[in-house]
């Protein structure tokens, strides 16, 4: 993600769910970010989760890559979301990525 | 944040870290979401951390607001970068929040 300059795009997913270590919900958290990875446009993907929220941010090339990735999201959080409890709610952000700045410590790895 | 309508700016924080529990970092992290509180046009802000990388994602509801707060939130990492090695490096993304979908189960809490 560090290397592309704005514009660019960046889906932002917070979610807050029951906190059950064990139930599945890590793997299909990977399997989320795996799916991602093989769109058209993708840059990249940053996640952390605590107990109780996590935040996702997937960062996207293009308006189109970002709809095509929305839609496709959106349908397997559906379908997870009515026939699993992982979730308690879910927000998806859409956004316009205009101005990044980075800092890394000389011994340190970038994000 | 949930009832705010886009379009509206998102100030996204990625950082990675060393991991060390007690080390104040906890602490510094919640006191500068204090101090974001307190910032004009302040909408809302969301935290999720692992061990190894940390998602602050605030909210604002200008552009001034969101510069307002940078310039304040920059200087301050910049001093804690210099001093302290909490952080091994971060990333500050500033962006238009375009769309917003929320989904929240009957009986859950909303992000």
């Amino acid at each position: 993600v560090s290397d592309a300059s704005p514009p660019y795009f960046a889906v932002i997913f917070s979610s807050t769910r029951d906190a059950r270590p064990g139930d599945g919900y890590a793997e299909a958290a990977e399997r989320m970010e795996e799916l991602a990875r093989h769109q058209p446009g993708f840059l990249g993907v940053e996640s952390a989760r605590d107990s109780a929220l996590g935040i996702t941010v997937s960062y996207w090339a293009s308006r189109e890559a970002v709809a095509a990735w929305g839609a496709h999201a959106e349908h397997l959080l559906a379908q997870k979301f009515g026939r699993d409890t992982w979730y308690t709610s879910f927000t998806l952000r859409v956004c316009v990525v205009e101005g990044v700045r980075s800092f890394t410590r000389p011994d340190g790895a970038a994000t």
